[in-house]
């Protein structure tokens, strides 16, 4: 087991559940006598640590050897608790809805009460770990001096919502499903919701010009299989409750701000680059750019790249090299 | 009956399919003496003729009072020959594969066999309407003199055909639609098709602008709804007869131009007007540059919108207002 566990009893979500909980985490690197040496990632949609580890991996251009990487991975995703290893009577379909808060407030006790870790030199991610990471710097500014969401909002734009909608769409119309207490996994939804979802992934000219190949894909319905593949590596139930909790993601959406998505904004206080991918289908560079027009300290720099979402998720030579440098200059 | 039909006996397909067929078209104003003032319009993906109208209806900019514009339906739309309305041995389905060329070589049939005309002042087409434009203007460049294709394309991309095959998967994850022999119309499965589908339709800004409103719909979804309640009056083999058809369009994809496709858009020579949305998620602007750039004759303009696909369906004021220009320049 590469991974330790922290348990948070009796947590009560913002949907005013309360359960036990359980995050799973992986430490890589030697956390420093006074704790100043963190950096903390999120996962992404169906990722877990492994899968986040692209991001910071090594490179001509990055060294972490002196840093500490922490690597939560999110609620559902299969490691931390999640429909799927959830005990009765929160098992499965009657999972609790978990908000982004929900996600970085447990994160926040693991990392203070139990790591001792009051300032975090960094906190990054991809995708849903962005929409983690821009949580974190709205509710705890103290604690984050910088701050990296790569392909991300603060707020998921109703197109984004949408177009997961769809994906949920198909997955749940495979009879098979059964409202969430199948017998085996809905295999026919699942590969439905793969196929939806590859049209997202990357951009109109990812297909066109074929940079598919790059990523070492044949053909289009090698993307579509790698897609699938991707998705079906996770339960249908906690595949569901990520994206129940990508799709409610706002930084303003609680009693603080009520809604006000300036003032949230305004309340972030670290250094912050923000990276959208230039082709990204659904976290578009106008969202990012509003966002970073309401950050105090915050720097728009789109990945120029034609892999669309995927630009950034660490696969993406041209975007590893964009994240690596903007890594350096916010530790640096 | 607001249409008439005519028939097409033993008709073999690209496919290598032999059927007897039928087209449903709709005459609007006089044909002339001399046969001199017919524009054609074709229908877009689950349109009837009805639909087709909002194309070319009357406004202060536009009077075609001088001209007879012939709809043609499509097949698979549930009028022409169809799924849903084929006797046995050819009934849902066990319709056969027919492409946008096999479209168009009945249609030309019925336009200089029947109707006796040997040269259309325009051919246009919102969508699938102009991927049937396309395909008239390379294969009968002597019987079309202009041409109009809005929101479309002379070849399918491989990202457009992704999207197709994502909702299409959708609809036959639902395991009554029973391989297209099911008892009743697949209800779940359509009205998952109809959400994956409203995802693409429109464009990232139409709605972070809530620019539905300016269509009469409330939120995003009464978007979806509208969407679902487009598809829906159709029947399921018929969308999926349809779809076949979209993603198989190609110019070039036959025995003259064996896949060239520069060599096919070369061969068009009516005067035409290329209009692709601005903001379309799967019809791009890039795509019809590129066309535009090997056509002889042709210029392009696209449609300044934030409607997407829709900009050119002749619902959007902006993207109406920019077809009627064009119809008038065409046939001036």
């Amino acid at each position: 087991m590469d991974y330790r566990t922290f348990d948070i009893p009796a947590f009560q979500t913002a949907g005013g559940v309360t359960l036990d909980l359980q995050l799973a985490y992986r430490l890589t690197g030697e956390l420093s006598a006074a704790r100043d040496n963190a950096i903390l990632v999120l996962t992404s949609y169906a990722a877990q640590h492994g899968d986040a580890a692209a991001l910071f991996a090594a490179s001509p251009a990055l060294d972490l050897s002196r840093y500490c990487v922490i690597v939560i991975n999110m609620f559902g995703n299969g490691l931390s608790s999640s429909p799927s290893n959830t005990p009765s009577p929160h098992d499965g379909p009657r999972f609790p809805a978990l908000t982004i808060r929900d996600n970085v407030a447990c994160q926040y006790r693991l990392v203070t009460e139990h790591l001792g870790i009051t300032r975090l030199r960094l906190v990054m991610g991809f995708s849903m770990g962005a929409l983690q990471a821009f949580e974190w710097g709205c509710r705890y500014p103290d604690a984050v001096a910088a701050m990296l969401p790569i392909c991300g909002a603060a707020r998921v734009s109703p197109h984004n919502y949408l177009f997961l909608d769809g994906a949920k769409a198909a997955l749940t119309a495979d009879q098979t499903f059964a409202a969430g207490d199948y017998a085996e996994q809905p295999r026919v939804g699942l590969l439905a919701f793969g196929r939806v979802y590859a049209g997202w992934m990357f951009s109109q000219a990812f297909f066109r010009d074929a940079h598919y190949r790059a990523l070492g894909l044949a053909d289009l319905e090698s993307v579509v299989q790698f897609a699938q593949a991707y998705f079906m590596r996770r339960d249908a139930n906690d595949l569901l409750a990520m994206l129940w909790t990508w799709q409610h993601a706002d930084i303003s959406a609680n009693t603080r701000f009520a809604g006000d998505f300036v003032a949230a904004l305004g309340a972030i206080r670290a250094r912050a680059i923000v990276m959208p991918g230039e082709t990204d289908l659904y976290f578009t560079v106008a969202d990012s750019e509003f966002e970073v027009a309401h950050m105090p300290h915050a720097e728009l720099r789109p990945i120029r790249s034609p892999l669309g979402h995927v630009a950034g998720s660490g696969m993406d030579p041209v975007g590893k090299a964009a994240i690596d440098a903007a890594i350096n200059e916010l530790i640096g």
